[in-house]
């Protein structure tokens, strides 16, 4: 494919991205018509959308575009697997400068489709239009196999935190790209390409898990979600709460505490979630917190004591690079 | 509301924003949690997403922040009707600057709502994120009431071609505004803020049509789109398409056959289908073509003859204003 978008044309980028899908048997009605029919056994469909900018969420010199195509996949999955759910479907609303490779937008489509497939969903529909800056819209849809959906809001003093996934090799690997460096590898490319433990949301809810969500800002700042949602008081505990020896190390080169990153860097997605004391969980949840009754405003400790550094990621503030900073 | 989107801060934006909205029975589950929950009755859902960019697709001078609400959601809305579904959700991916005024993102959320509430849907998600272009992505979802999906392909031979919902008005005001005119104020306010039949679409379906699409490029473009997935002719005939007289003076203040406007005019959302021919039709549909064996290519005529003005738009193309040449 050479040539730019411009060149490509509106009807010709949009043949070649839809001609590069694959499905799934529930997609009734793929693109290519005013909208998409996609199977929702339930009777009920989840549904979140979430947009990346170019230069405020990636930049192409640090990822591919394929990348940013799992990534920005990856991001609205994990919050239809953060519901209970099981991924269905995505929608891609897509602005790209016309004079963009065409490349690109092909490339990441082959990251969107890519990382639908690797959590059962496929894209079914889009929208392609010519901009300044290239911007990424997300739709993706999921099935509540008839399970109820579990919110942010049923944590009950007396259960337990657990979390599955990744936390922190994230932001450790946007501070390693943002000193310059291209490695260690393994926390690029976590920085590059989220693997979020789609399974384990509905796996979670099939638990019982009360409350739930992904950790798309940071452990405490979405906990702090569930927290007030849930009128509680959370309190994590840091001897329980991994932090890899190569993270220790990064931290340790950087001037950064590593357990920061864990407690703070969004955008591993993670799946933290609140269970039942009593409950008996797969051998990769760990427990890393207690519920407890709110004393005041609900809120998240560690270790009993507020975390004081700033969590979570607030897109209208100054910070551009989350958990890169000290 | 005084300040700018920056001062506000996301999580304030997204806190008016969200207090704003209205639900329907249908919303199991609405905004402030990883995903929302939507009732999808027929266990089916279908989906539609379109992008709409400041200067490309809507300029703030000609449109009000609620005035691109409602234009924003009608166009998504119209694709979920064109399949013969009933919108039952509406979620929004915004782009804004920071130094954009507060009330602009409100009075748009405003806009969508009220536009949502026309077509009996309701905003049950969304994100908000800063950036240099206002962009507002929209993702719509309905139900089909235990009817099949109307597609562009099943068109047949011996099938009349009707429509119903308004042509032409848009680009007519789009025409005047472009010529530094804001009247007629009726053509003026079609551009602004389309009108489409929302109901019209399940109709159609109930009565039988075979092929449905909603005029969102122009009525040669769209119905071109009919004739190639059914790979049929389309023939139109002029005489049974209204010019309103009002439009044919405009025209000939500003030198274009107001024809052109009703033919290749978007962003009216009209509703057009082809039927079987033998259809009852209620009164407001105007039987305006037929639906013919393709000698060769699949296309659409006018009076036998090819309609030779550019049709449609190409968002990668140079026209910047659709209909409004000549």
């Amino acid at each position: 494919m050479k040539g730019t978008v411009g060149e490509l044309g509106e009807f010709g980028l949009i043949r070649e991205l839809t001609s590069r899908l694959t499905t799934t048997p529930n997609v009734r009605l793929g693109p290519g018509d005013d909208a998409a029919v996609v199977a929702a056994p339930d009777r009920r469909v989840v549904a979140t959308t979430d947009v990346l900018l170019e230069g405020r969420h990636f930049r192409r010199d640090w990822s591919t575009a394929y990348d940013v195509g799992r990534k920005a996949a990856a991001q609205n999955l994990a919050d239809i697997a953060a519901m209970g759910a099981v991924p269905t479907a995505v929608l891609l609303a897509l602005v790209v400068p016309a004079e963009l490779p065409a490349t690109w937008p092909i490339e990441l489509m082959d990251g969107i489709r890519d990382e639908c497939q690797v959590a059962g969903a496929a894209v079914v529909g889009g929208d392609v239009v010519r901009g300044d800056t290239i911007t990424v819209a997300i739709t993706a849809l999921g099935d509540l196999r008839n399970r109820e959906p579990v919110t942010r809001s049923g944590a009950r003093p007396g259960d337990v935190i657990a979390v599955t996934g990744w936390l922190g090799w994230s932001a450790a690997g946007l501070a390693v790209l943002s000193r310059g460096f291209r490695s260690p590898r393994a926390f690029v490319e976590a920085h590059r390409r989220p693997e979020p433990p789609y399974h384990a949301g509905p796996a979670a809810a099939e638990l019982g898990a009360t409350a739930m969500t992904d950790v798309s800002d940071g452990l405490v700042a979405d906990l702090g979600h569930i927290a007030t949602a849930s009128g509680v008081l959370i309190n994590l505990k840091s001897a329980d709460i991994d932090v890899p020896a190569q993270m220790s190390d990064i931290g340790q080169a950087v001037g950064v505490d590593p357990l920061h990153w864990v407690l703070t860097g969004g955008e591993d997605h993670a799946i933290v979630a609140a269970f039942p004391p009593d409950v008996k969980l797969p051998a990769r949840w760990r427990v890393i917190g207690e519920v407890l009754k709110a004393p005041g405003t609900p809120h998240v400790t560690v270790d009993g004591a507020a975390w004081d550094k700033a969590g979570g990621w607030d897109h209208f503030g100054d910070t551009t690079a989350q958990g890169a900073g000290d």
